[in-house]
Parts: structure tokens; sequence; C-alpha cells
């Protein structure tokens, strides 16, 4: 794969014409972020206008029976099928935040052991959430998978862990975890965050007990677009949501005045559904689905391999080492950089040379590949960016306060 | 008043012109289920393009740091105008449900006794929370003040209320009740849901501890709207959150790996906000302030009215009874109209006549007024078609299983 350069990668790719499906108001600029916001897919434009002037402008209060109503069960089974569950074990509700929280309360009361064990590397909400629950939390080091498996022991309730790094781009095997997991009689609650949408899994397969996620980075739902929840199919009536609301209850519309939990996923629904942004949701899965998560691995394990080897050969001389595991297996869809200067060049590469890779405190320069519009083009322009900014010493004019977002 | 008619009423009317604000598909529709989802602003649909093509679709993550971090504070900062709060006292986030279990959960916390105070006419979702908190729950009558008040002891930690009721429309005198749970040492959390945007209110100045609200009724937000939260100044440092998400943290950006609950109310946020429903509300929230909440009171207070006396003269006969308390002070903004035949009766007049109220289990036929833009007219219309159904025995031919939405 060395031998062939960026275009032809780019001629070959199966999944070059998805590109087009996306809005890409400005051509020139190599979006390496993807996974921190995914790009607008355009059938997205088309449902909100069809959402808000439609369903909201036109058919008013009727748009709840008409469409709303189905909406967190309907996207929740199309994320199902990016994450191998079954299509009644996902909902899309909240943020990833507040379904963590539910389901992390709702295992630890089923569980009645107070041990929470997580890793350094989980992302920071996730260490907040858990240290949130009043429960004995024990942190293992990060991208240290046989770490984590020593943590757990008899008093472990629940192993909570980010499937990818959002750091440096390692993965857990998520079987091997569950599985023991279960040894101890722990739960585990994944958020996929960094890995729905780029990493095949089959967590009902692999009898995973919780999950989270957000769709706004690879699944491409849009800024802070609702997240979801993945509960398997035999613990939905053993867990409870500690938040009991409405859109929980077995017959939400009955206004009946006790509540009474449903009997499947939607129990960990709370409250209503913001529905612009849920609805934004679909187009994205749609796509992904279409385009099939075995071909969206194939080329993010091959546009990550190609990143790896430009740094290797481009960048080490410079200052860069590799924070991302070298064995695919390993990694999600980014790859990270560490370089002391890593905030200043991600502000000389933003301003001066129109690419957008993301850092992450305090030396990290991530550069995330989303196979359905990223091309080995724009990956091939990042890394010589980077070569200039580091040889011309561009980044030494920008502003070393840091300022950085989700 | 009553001599005026309604097309005099509406010819007078000095919030008339705020009607053209509104997308009107159709405007023969009779639409009287805005304290249910209000209209959709027209200048919501610019905004939303804005947000999704401009911001989303070309500035991509950038939209955080140019736009998006700002909105859960400004947009909380207008609504707290629209209640009579300082600006640094309220910001939109999560569902009203969510927002409920997080400042409930940290009263309670924080007041260290078990007994919550609440009634039975208030929200279901409300109950249910409540009943979730694990809480001594005391349930007094609805629409009962003096029943309320009595429920109030040294145990009391919490008085949980609807100003407004969402069935009959009876409101709390909020300053009174207040008063009384202060004299217990309890606290008082409001749920503003069908009374903000609709009846004036100096949330700050009554002492209120906590409220929360949905923004899609009277504010227009669309529907399932991000929902907001209120804390008094002086107790946002003594509450805490139970939801230790990152948007709570003192510097969410910085990554640090130890939750630092931010100083002010920032620290009630907990994911990351949904942004296009978000975006979605503001729109809203300008063109009540625009109008004035003075002016959309009296509009209110003389169109309830308008509805009050033809509902005696044409409905008392028909078998209707008024489930509204008469005295202005005493009402929201919606006319709830008893009738046995309720169900069948909203489906007539939605099906028959173009004419849009609610039901509300178990015989309630409910009539909301947004002054900004229902006109006399309409409501006239409403209660000719209403006498037509009834008469006519139109109602007859409707199906009498229930299925009603939000």
């Amino acid at each position: 794969m060395g031998q062939l350069s960026a275009v032809d990668l780019d001629r070959n790719d199966p999944l070059a014409a998805f590109r087009e499906r996306f809005v890409v108001a400005d051509p020139a600029l190599v979006y390496l972020d993807g996974n921190s916001l995914g790009r607008l897919p355009k059938e997205t434009l088309q449902r909100m206008d069809e959402t808000i002037r439609g369903q909201w402008g036109d058919r008013l209060v009727r748009g709840w029976s008409e469409n709303w109503r189905a909406l967190p069960r309907r996207v929740g089974s199309k994320i199902a099928r990016v994450i191998g569950a079954r299509e009644d074990e996902v909902v899309a509700c909240d943020s990833t935040s507040v379904n963590l929280f539910k389901l992390a309360t709702g295992a630890l009361r089923c569980q009645g052991k107070p041990k929470v064990v997580t890793d350094a590397g989980n992302f920071p909400s996730d260490l907040y959430l858990i240290q949130g629950l009043g429960a004995t939390v024990e942190t293992v080091p990060e991208d240290d998978e046989d770490a984590a498996v020593a943590a757990l022991d008899s008093e472990t309730a629940l192993l909570i862990l980010s499937h990818v790094a959002f750091r440096s781009g390692f993965r857990y095997d998520m079987e091997r975890l569950t599985t023991e997991a279960h040894r101890v009689g722990a739960m585990v609650l994944w958020d996929l965050s960094h890995s729905a949408g780029a990493v095949p899994m089959r967590v009902s397969d692999w009898g995973v007990d919780l999950a989270v996620g957000c769709t706004y980075k690879y699944l491409n739902g849009g800024p802070g677009s609702v997240a979801y929840l993945f509960v398997r199919q035999d613990l939905q009536t053993r867990l409870e949501s500690p938040i009991w609301g409405w859109f929980g209850h077995r017959d939400a519309f009955a206004f009946s005045p006790r509540y009474q939990p449903a009997e499947g996923i939607d129990r960990f629904l709370a409250g209503t559904p913001p529905i612009l942004s849920l609805a934004a949701v679909e187009p994205g899965v749609d796509i992904l689905l279409e385009a099939g998560m075995g071909r969206i691995r194939a080329k993010s394990v091959a546009q990550t391999e190609f990143l790896i080897e430009r740094a290797d050969r481009q960048l080490a001389s410079r200052g860069f080492s590799l924070a991302t595991p070298r064995e695919a297996s390993r990694r999600g869809s980014h790859v990270s950089l560490k370089h002391p200067e890593a905030w200043r060049i991600s502000q000389a590469l933003i301003s001066e040379f129109g690419v957008i890779p993301d850092f992450r405190s305090p030396d990290i320069l991530r550069l995330g590949v989303a196979p359905l519009y990223n091309t080995f083009r724009e990956l091939e322009q990042a890394v010589d960016a980077i070569v200039r900014v580091v040889d011309e010493e561009r980044y030494t004019r920008h502003d070393p306060a840091r300022y950085d977002v989700t």
C-alpha cells in the first residue's frame, strides 16, 4: 500500500462517492475533526426543513402522534445496527452524560456492590459522572488492558470504559473485557462515542451489559445531537432508571398518577425528547448503514495506516511521536501525535493552512479520520502542512494560551 | 368588554401584529393548543438555516467557540427576563424532567430532611420524578392552596408544585406559597411550564428557591425544545447537581481529571447541549420580550374572560362545566371545560372543524390561549364549533378509544 499514491488510493476507494452526500462548503478545507463533530449530511438539510416547516410549522401538535413519538425508538433501532445490538436494545435520548448517569446508577442499585473500575484515559465527563455516583472508584492507568482486568474483583459492581480512548485512540478488546468483568460478577458499561460508526462491533453477541454513546462524531448527527443508550435485553427488567420521567412510563399519555416503568428499553427515557436534535440524527445513521461498517472499517484502517506511515516518514524526525497503537485492532479511527508544541501547531494548521485537526491537552495533535468523507489526499495535505508549520516555525506566531473545544 | 364583538376586540388588540411573526400554514386552522406546542416563529426558520447550514455545515467544529458554547447562558438570561429572575440565575439545558431531578435531588441532599410536598394536580412527569427521589412524599389535593400550606411542616425539605396546573389552569399564589415554605425551612421548586410566557412573575423578588420549565409551550421553542432551570443566586454554591457532567465543570475544556463544579448556575449543566433544539428557543423568547409580559398578560386575561363568558352563555346548557378559576389572578392562560364526552368532542373539533383543542383525561377539553397569535375571532369560532359538535351529535361518529399527546 505504501507504493500507491494518495491520488491512486482515492481513485480506488469504493466509498469515494459518499463524500458527495455531505455538505462541503469549502472544498479546500481539510477537516480532520469528524471525530469531534461530523460533517452535515445533505439529506439532513431536507429532513430538518421537513421537520421544522412541515411538521412543527404545519402539523403543529399533531406532529407528536404522526412523527415524533416514534423517533427515539426508530433512531435507536438504526443505531443498534451500527453497534451490533438488537433493535429493541437501543433508544436515542438525552446526552451521553445523562445516559451514563442513568445506567450506572441503575446498575449500582441492582448490583449492591460498591466498586466501580475505570481508567484514567476515559473521557473527562465520564470520569466526573463516575466520581459523582457515590461509589468506590478504582482508576487504572490508561491504555493498559491488563491493568483494567487486574482491577476487577468480587467487590466490583461495574466496569466503565471508553471503547476507544479520546486522547490516544487506543481501543480495548470489548469482548475480552466484558468476559473478564462477568467472571467476577461485574457489569460492564461501554462509552462508544469514539468507536460507534468507525469500528464494527457486536455488543449483543459479546454479552455487553450496558453502553452509551454520542451521535455527533462518526454518526454525523449535528452539534450536541441526541445520544443513545444500550441495555442488553435480559437486563431491561432488572435495571431501573433513577430519573422517573414520563417518557419512561409504561403509558406516558395516560397521565396516570403513579409511575410504572415501561417493560422494555423505553424505561430508560426521561423527559420530552428534543425533536430537532433527534430528527437530525437519522440521516447520518442511514448513510452509515448504507456504506456498511465493513467497508467503513477497511477504509479507516487503510487511512490511519497511511497517516501513521507518513508520520513515521515525515514527522518522527520533527519531534512527533505516535500516541496511537500501531496494531489496527488496537485503535479506533483517529491518529494522535505527541509534540510539545501541539497546541500552537494546531492553531497554525487551522489559520494558515485550512487544516482542522484537534488538540488534546497537554501535547496531543489529534487527526480524526472519517472514512465517509475524508480522502487520502487530505491526509497527505495535512501531513505536508504539519511539516511546513514545523520547518518554517510558523507555530511560534501563535498564542500559547490554550482554548479548545469538544 | 362583553359588548364588543370578537372582530372589534381583534381590531383593538395592540398585539395583533405579532401573529404575523409566526408561520400560519393554514389560516383557517383554529389552533388552541399553543399551551402544548407553540407555533413556529418565522424568525426561527432563518435561525435554523443559519445554525444548520451556516454553522454546522460551514464552520463545523469551530461553531462551538464561535456560537454554541454561549447558548445555554444566553438563552437562559433571556428566559430569566421572562420569569423575573436575574440573568445569572437561569440556564437552558436538558429536559424539564431531568432538570427537576437535578434540582430536587440537590435540594434534598442540601436540606437533610425527608419530606416532599406536592399536589395531585402536578404534571405526571413531575409526580413520577418525585416518586423516584426516595423521599417521603405527601400529595395534597389539586387546586387547593390552603391544603398545600397545611401540609408544610418542619420535616418538609421541599415543596414542588406546578405554578399553573396543566389540567385545570388553576394558578397558585407563588409569592404566598414560597413564603409559607420558607416559614418551615422548606425550599420551593416551581414548575413554570404552564405559566412562563403567559403570566408575569418575579421569581427573584419573591424569594423563589428553584424552578424549572419547558420552552415548547408559550415560549414557542419547538417540539421538545431544551428546557431551563432557575436557582436563586445565593443557593448556587450550596446546591450541587447529582449529575456531574463536563458542561457543569468549572473549566470543561481543560479536560482535568477531577470534577470541580462551576461557581454559578453553570454547575447545573450536565452533558453536551443539543444545539439545534437549543438554538430554536431563542427567537421565540425574543418575540415574547419584545411584546412584553404586561401586554401579553392583559390580552390573555381578556381572551380567557371572553372564552369563559362564551362558555357560560353557550356551553353551560350543553353539559359543560368550567374547571378553570373565574378569578383571573387564579388562572394561567388556558380554559378547561369538563364534559363527559370531552374526548370525542375534541376529535370531532379537530377532524370536522379544523379546531385544535386539547383533551386531558378523563373529561377535560382544554382551550389554550396564546396571546401572541390567537385572535378573539378564533375563540368565537371554537365555541361555535363546540356548539355544533354537541347539537348535531357529531362527536358520536368518533372512536371512543383515547389517544392523546403532550
